[in-house]
């Protein structure tokens, strides 16, 4: 789990409070290969090692450590030292441990904080969850038209080790306005002429999003503008910080996620899965319990209906669970394939007779393989050969149903506009259940009459 | 669907041969929204347009339309165009585009392009799928050592044209091998010491992916240690391309997608879900719900098993299949947020207690509620309000039942180094299944005698 690989020399350099090569290790590996090294160490002797770093890179080594140990790590430290590394995290990232972190301890740490951090952590915290405002840090190279590129260089030399990034130099009027763009790439392309200025190479038509924006609507736009970073900006377009990346891959992994919970019928929990709610839980998994139990009520009505037939041929209940199981699993596989399909862009309402028919033939192919097994078993079962012939008939026609359903109703929800992953496969599980014991009484009606 | 807001205007200017219009609507904008813009047109139409942007820029915009309509455009226009705008393309981008089109197409621009470039296509075409030689793109900024600050920065400048990303240098030795990474930002903030070398500043310990790295390890280590670009080397540490970061997001995704495939009991397809054959398409279905099957058909024994109990107590029949999709449905929903909670790192394994605390809780909340509702119908439909009763204690249980399992066997087999989004869902339908029916039952067996 760990890399314990320096763990003894660690320990052994901090029993001998051997200085030089504390700061060796400190300083010579990669940040975050360095802060791998140290995950096996207790935390007063992670703190005791990182004070051999200077603190920027103090706080580049903490970043490494994945995110539940950064807060115990924060909350076993003397609040000084503490205080001492946050003032030093990339904004963004600070907000969500302070957080997260416990009330006290946050109230222990804050006052230590500089003024103006202070400002900007409580600035930050201010905008609600699943926003860019929320996701955005606030150190953003903000320069002015005038600058040229050998000066915009040197004023970039000096922030560069306040940014989070500096790949993107956003060039604003004296309100802040965000007038426009240069990459770094530009600036240093454009070094064979030092004096022409960012108002020059400088790109107007700046991709940016609202402070207001759902956070996957600013993934979404970073990913399809292939951006390293996108800034942030109020509806007056007053340029207030960045998006970088490495968010944007958190937030995608996040989304698809939340798709993986719809598929499975429960509604997204947006938040830790140990840490939300109980009740939230309930709430939002209840839901749609509820809705496919009043589905599957049904079958037990319709079972009800057919009370005559189930008692003339008893042997016929004992293939019931077999058969909705059949339809059902078939139905969430086709589902499923196509609302990723259509995540990935790879399926688009145009091609749904193309899906259709690849559905139709592997539904007959896989419905006609499972029904001979049916058959084979039936045989074994059933009071005689010509009443087995019930099981592989329904099996075939489940099973095709359960594949049609499931490409068919994803498709539709986006057409209507609603979130196919949400809305299909419970419906696919109801329909297909009810369907699936319609279809068995009447192939039995039809064969045993 | 399109952005059609300039489609009139570009029409206009296309038939009035506006050059001065054209080359400004082609240079003005961001290239993004240029080929948004462009979208509505027909193929010609795009082609004539783009022939108003220098070669880089029309790359450029070419790089921003959706991958199909990238492939159908290279199709459709003369075979020069072709190669001349394959030519500015990054070289990982175009290495798709030519293993897709058809093969004579390929055949007819492969020979108009120049020979470097050429054998860079088949080098690269040369990696198997899914590798990281499949990802990377050959276009990367190698320097050496002894070049100073200054030195390298305008070297960058001459550069910069040719390069997909300029945010990593990388420092290699006269056979390539890969000797140090520096990046533009600490090359910037170098520059006040501009006389000092690559060899003084770089960081010696790079984070490589090897050339036969499967792509999820690499994408894994781009985020872990939060990078904008990974270097790709040979055994023998040799530096053949680099993997940007908008590779990985795409590998981010596909890897999601596939967890929630596997969790639909299907085999990841890694493929364009209209593309691959069905024979595949089938075998990646018919595996998992085959094996669903078998499992399903024990609760045809178990039935069978239960003859006497069924007969004698008829109206249990019509409540089964309400019964096990109510077990199938809550354990399908705890294995789903326990896989993705694990895939998000949210749940590691010593968390399992707490998961399950909570899981019984909710379990019974949501048992509870649904077994009234359950119990509600029963009584309109069983033969005597003890009788009734079967129906909620069975829920109560089956829904209890279905969450453990659901979430403890992802949990299990993660431990036992299985995929759990592979292993669970089909193992918590089949145990769920047949738990419910011994359940139901006995409970009925308890209370009816």
């Amino acid at each position: 789990m760990y890399n314990t690989l320096f763990l003894p020399e660690l320990r052994e350099m901090l029993a001998a409070a051997n200085r030089a090569e504390l700061e060796e290790f400190c300083q010579a590996l990669n940040a975050g290969r360095t802060a791998e090294f140290m995950e096996g160490l207790a935390d007063d002797e992670v703190w005791q090692v990182l004070q051999f770093a200077d603190p920027t890179r103090r706080a580049e080594i903490f970043g490494y450590f994945p995110h539940q140990r950064k807060l115990t790590l924060l909350e076993q430290s003397p609040s000084a030292q503490a205080a001492e590394l946050i003032e030093e995290l990339p904004s963004d990232d600070r907000v969500d441990l302070i957080q997260e972190m416990s009330g006290q301890r946050a109230d222990q740490i804050m006052p230590l904080l500089p003024l103006e951090d202070r400002r900007d952590i409580q600035r930050l915290q201010s905008y609600p969850d699943e926003t860019a405002g929320a996701l955005m840090t606030s150190e953003v190279a903000m320069l002015e038209e005038h600058l040229t590129v050998r000066e915009a260089l040197e004023e970039l030399g000096r922030q560069s080790s306040e940014l989070e990034t500096i790949y993107y130099l956003y060039v604003v009027d004296d309100k802040n306005l965000l007038r426009g763009v240069v990459s770094t790439r530009q600036l240093v392309s454009s070094l064979k002429t030092p004096t022409r200025t960012l108002g020059e190479i400088m790109e107007s038509d700046v991709i940016a999003a609202l402070v207001s924006d759902d956070q996957e609507t600013v993934a979404e736009r970073v990913e399809r503008f292939n951006l390293l970073a996108i800034p942030v900006v109020d509806s007056g377009r007053q340029l207030l910080g960045i998006i970088t990346h490495d968010d944007v891959i958190d937030v995608v992994r996040e989304e698809l996620a939340e798709d993986a919970q719809r598929i499975a019928a429960v509604e997204p929990l947006e938040g830790n899965f140990l840490k939300v709610g109980l009740w939230t839980l309930s709430w939002k998994r209840g839901l749609w319990l509820t809705i496919l139990f009043f589905a599957a009520l049904l079958t037990a009505f319709a079972l009800r209906h057919y009370e005559v037939e189930l008692d003339k041929f008893a042997w016929l209940v004992w293939f019931i669970p077999l058969i909705i199981s059949a339809g059902g699993n078939s139905g969430s596989q086709s589902a499923t394939l196509v609302i990723t399909a259509m995540t990935s862009g790879e399926v688009k309402f145009r091609d749904w007779p193309e899906v259709l028919r690849r559905e139709v033939i592997v539904a007959f192919g896989l419905g006609s393989f499972l029904a001979m097994i049916g058959f084979a078993v039936a045989l074994f079962i059933a009071p005689s050969p010509r009443a087995a012939m019930v099981i592989p008939f329904t099996l075939l026609s489940v099973i095709v149903c359960g594949c049609l359903c499931g490409a068919t109703l994803p498709i539709v929800f986006k057409r209507l506009g609603l979130d196919p992953a949400m809305m299909s496969n419970p419906f696919v599980a109801g329909i297909v259940d009810i369907l699936g014991i319609v279809i068995y009484i009447n192939i039995a009606r039809a064969l045993l009459g």
